[in-house]
């Protein structure tokens, strides 16, 4: 079975990583949010693509969720004293990737080759792919505080700001990135991880030629909510703040169009009939993955579903 | 007395350093080179400023002429087993101030408030000036290798490549910085410190409004050449390329225009006539500055030196 995964950060990377302990590297493609991405101290930095590949590459750290593990802080605490900004804490082995990324755009190579070349030194065998070359930048028009860039929202403001609505700024510009599409049109299952819906999956939707390539094609999402609460970061807040009760039936109402089958956590099993009554198959089950096994199990889980939705879809 | 030294690099630094010990912030001011000035990994890097920096704050490695004393070099390594760039050497406290100068400048803050930022930081109390807040960019045309950027020529190419010209890339529209310029009309005596001057001093005075400034004031030059040789850099090799013998005398007669009075070494007493000729008052002394202490001696000499040139001049 070939599968593309669709991701954001911590949660889609985790899936993703127990994923590529069962799939060969010519049957599992990765596509990542690059909506995230963003400019600081005149570095080129890509959070999400950063975090699956650290993650696939055994050097993520286990306790942050972001940033590499057995990290030094020289450099940054170094431009503290200098009074530099500091709200994005970049680790010394962090910076490197973000000072090599830099060097490799700026010499004109696309942000997939640099994502490969990567890859490659880190011993990734599977391919992750940015969902575009272009630049796309998610901006989040707030309540309280205007319309922030994302990072601004996200890690300088800690997501308190009360979101309104969400823009992906250069996304109609976006093209998406060409191998990325072929392995959609190659794939037998898309699997969209459970990443933040606003924020992570949403972007990757938006750039012209997925959400099409996708329509033909066996679809089905995991919700990154149990019972209503976001097991990391702010999706439950988003929903709330756009007015939508955040649930598991609320996330796969957001993917409607799309979706064969949906995957939600056993506390959600109250909302098994609203959500059937979409047509979308169904897996209930325990969605936390605490530990590495735990990711093998789930993924185990996911890929058999996916070939039961697979049946039943044709 | 009120001095002004125009700087470059190694040289200039030294003797800025010497005259430090020796004047009041209020007496001297450094208006340094930023045509070495570049864009590596995203980052603006100001080398000239850093080392003239550096030295004044005591922070300067000894040993190198260039970078940080007690330097790590954590984030150089990962980038070099990435297979990035590795020709300019980055240490992780060097890389802090690049971080903030880079960060600075993308806020829309002009490089002369960024470096007296850093100098306030650093404890340095004598106003450091970059030449100009508008990017510079010193090209050296070669005979076997093309146009080059400086710090291509400089580091990359370790200064191999055959020099035909120089060009200032930029600097007809450049502007003075306003602070530095109104530090020379305040000043009794101009320095034109032993840096090099086809690379180091040149592009200071190309900026349009310094020639003129220090055509109405009394001006000193110092040989950065002592028996035909440079005492550090490519000096010597680019005054042979050019078709010019490398001496005492041909750096005199580069800045003739402007100058009152020249230093020069002991060893190159046979050029004393001809250097008299142009009406140039003359010292001299032994020019080499081998440690702290030479520094200030020299730094003694000079400022006697001037002294007596301003004396002479009126």
């Amino acid at each position: 079975m070939k599968v593309v995964a669709l991701a954001g950060g911590v949660g889609g990377a985790k899936l993703t990583d127990g994923l590529a302990e069962l799939l060969s590297p010519s049957d599992l493609s990765i596509i990542v949010n690059t909506g995230d991405d963003f400019e600081y101290c005149g570095l080129s930095i890509s959070p999400d693509l950063d975090t699956v590949c650290y993650t696939l590459a055994g050097l993520a750290n286990p306790v942050t969720g972001w940033g590499q593990r057995d990290e030094t802080w020289t450099v940054y605490d170094f431009v503290k004293n200098l009074g530099g900004p500091d709200w994005f804490r970049l680790g010394d082995k962090d910076l490197a990737t973000h000072l090599y990324r830099t060097d490799q755009l700026a010499q004109g190579k696309p942000l997939s080759a640099v994502t490969q070349s990567l890859c490659n030194v880190w011993g990734v065998k599977h391919r992750v792919f940015p969902m575009s070359d272009d630049p796309v930048r998610t901006i989040v028009h707030t309540a309280d505080q205007g319309s922030l860039s994302f990072q601004t929202y996200f890690v300088k403001k800690a997501c308190q700001p009360v979101v309104e609505s969400f823009e992906f700024k250069g996304v109609e510009q976006a093209k998406p990135v060409p191998d990325a599409l072929a392995a959609i049109d190659k794939a037998d299952i898309i699997i969209l991880t459970p990443s933040n819906p606003w924020v992570s999956i949403d972007p990757i939707l938006s750039v012209p030629g997925y959400r099409s390539a996708l329509k033909k094609k066996v679809v089905i999402a995991i919700s990154p909510l149990v019972a209503g609460q976001s097991l990391k970061g702010p999706a439950a807040k988003m929903y709330r703040e756009i007015g939508i009760e955040p649930s598991a039936s609320a996330v796969a109402f957001h993917y409607k169009d799309l979706l064969s089958g949906f995957v939600f956590d056993n506390q959600d099993c109250e909302e098994f009939e609203k959500i059937q009554q979409w047509h979308i198959i169904t897996l209930l089950t325990n969605i936390i993955m605490s530990d590495e096994q735990d990711r093998i199990r789930f993924a185990e889980e996911i890929l058999k579903f996916s070939e039961k939705v697979l049946i039943r879809s044709h």
